[in-house]
């Protein structure tokens, strides 16, 4: 199994490095393409007024891997890794290990999930894999987790067309609870911008928010982690509301062609 | 009805000019809130590294209008507008009108339908609008299609909650067939990056892509439009893939805890 490891916290991030060391000593060949710095909260951008360059990098206290660093999104890299960077298709692609939560919601703005997106579109299946913020975050467990996640699922069919969003609570392993499958669940925050000042006068804004602490209900990606399960959510990308069309059949109607239209 | 407009063209493209001109026209009350330069394809991104800063701007050649550039993605402009720039909450945000569409999985990538999402996200109804794009594209009939839509639909109770991702053919008013509700169809790219040489003998990659003109089912967006509707989709923002939950019950006990977690 050959597996194209991105993210959207920059190629020499740990949590990637983890994850790439983890699934090499589990025997599993790895490609790292991965952008040349954090691009966080990028969401689906992909880069169409500039070009793309593609660099060797290496990696001085992993000699062992090398990875190609790219100057521009998450979804660049994976496009860019499957067209033209690597020699074949990979049999899947993982995204991650990202520091700080993909949950609910926010899944809409990150690089993380999007690059896992971005696979499944071009047809490859995928998983974006997100460990806890914390000061100190252990990228390890979650890097043996995976390693381990692989393997045992890639045996179900299913798995072939999926893109899981993976999150892993930041405690110890042995108080892990197990694993959960969920939805995504609701992610808002109050107060989103800070109003500042500069040292000119002028005011700028900057964007902050305060996590509202919701009932979450269980179910959900945002409960689950909250009681210490690894929460495994399967994603999809068809963003039509097929229930809206139903309620909307008669709207043609309603919009008569001569009342818009014609009328000018 | 105060409604917030926003593009990804900027806030000086003719798309969001026309569309103004033809709301204040039809005794709309409007703000514009939009970036201060071009960001196509930057998808659902939101900045979150730097601050942002929103000016006031003139259009000189449209005196009656003003509008706030804010130097952020399309998402950005909405999420500001609502929390600091707006004195109260706009009923409706419309994101456009674009130059070019934006149909099927190419949704995705789109900050035209990105600030409509976040509006959504806000609790806002919101339209995003596209035109073919054309060399010589004229904006004002669709801007008098949406004019004379928004008070049709506004009385349907379902309007208060939907995302419409409205495109418009690029074929004079009266080519227009009618409208169509739609589902999104799939846009397919081949060869996506053109490799090339700079200067210094260095390589770079540029996103290219020819579209695949695959035959498109019926009740798409990509149908409606080349066949000269005028296609409307209700665009979600639940990515949970809910048929691959229940498919996916048994995985928690095929991920024993004991297996992943305690062998370490």
């Amino acid at each position: 199994m050959h597996i194209l490891l991105t993210n959207d916290d920059g190629v020499y991030a740990e949590g990637i490095q983890a994850l790439a060391i983890g699934l090499v000593k589990a025997d599993i060949q790895i490609s790292i393409v991965a952008p040349d710095h954090e691009r966080s909260a990028v969401g689906h951008a992909i880069t169409m007024h500039r070009p793309l360059r593609a660099e060797k990098v290496k990696f001085l206290h992993n000699p062992d891997l090398t990875g190609i660093a790219v100057n521009g999104t998450p979804a660049d890299c994976v496009k860019l890794a499957v067209d033209i960077l690597l020699p074949e298709n990979p049999q899947l692609v993982i995204s991650g290990i990202n520091r700080g939560y993909n949950l609910g919601n926010d899944v809409l703005y990150s690089g993380t999930v999007s690059a896992a997106m971005e696979a499944c579109l071009l047809g490859i299946p995928a998983i974006a894999v997100s460990l806890a913020d914390s000061v100190n975050p252990d990228f390890e467990p979650a890097a043996t987790f995976i390693a381990d996640f692989i393997p045992l699922v890639a045996q179900q069919d299913i798995f072939q067309s999926a893109l899981l969003n993976i999150n892993i609570p930041g405690v110890k392993p042995e108080e892990i609870k197990g694993v959960r499958i969920t939805k995504l669940g609701s992610r808002l925050y109050r107060n989103p911008f800070q109003k500042r000042t500069d040292p000119r006068g002028r005011s700028y804004y900057w964007l902050a928010g305060e996590l509202i602490d919701a009932e979450e209900k269980e179910g959900t990606d945002v409960h689950a982690v909250k009681n210490n399960y690894i929460s495994i959510t399967p994603v999809h990308f068809d963003l039509t509301d097929y229930q809206m069309i139903e309620r909307m059949a008669d709207w043609p109607s309603l919009i008569k062609r001569g009342e818009n239209v014609e009328r000018r």
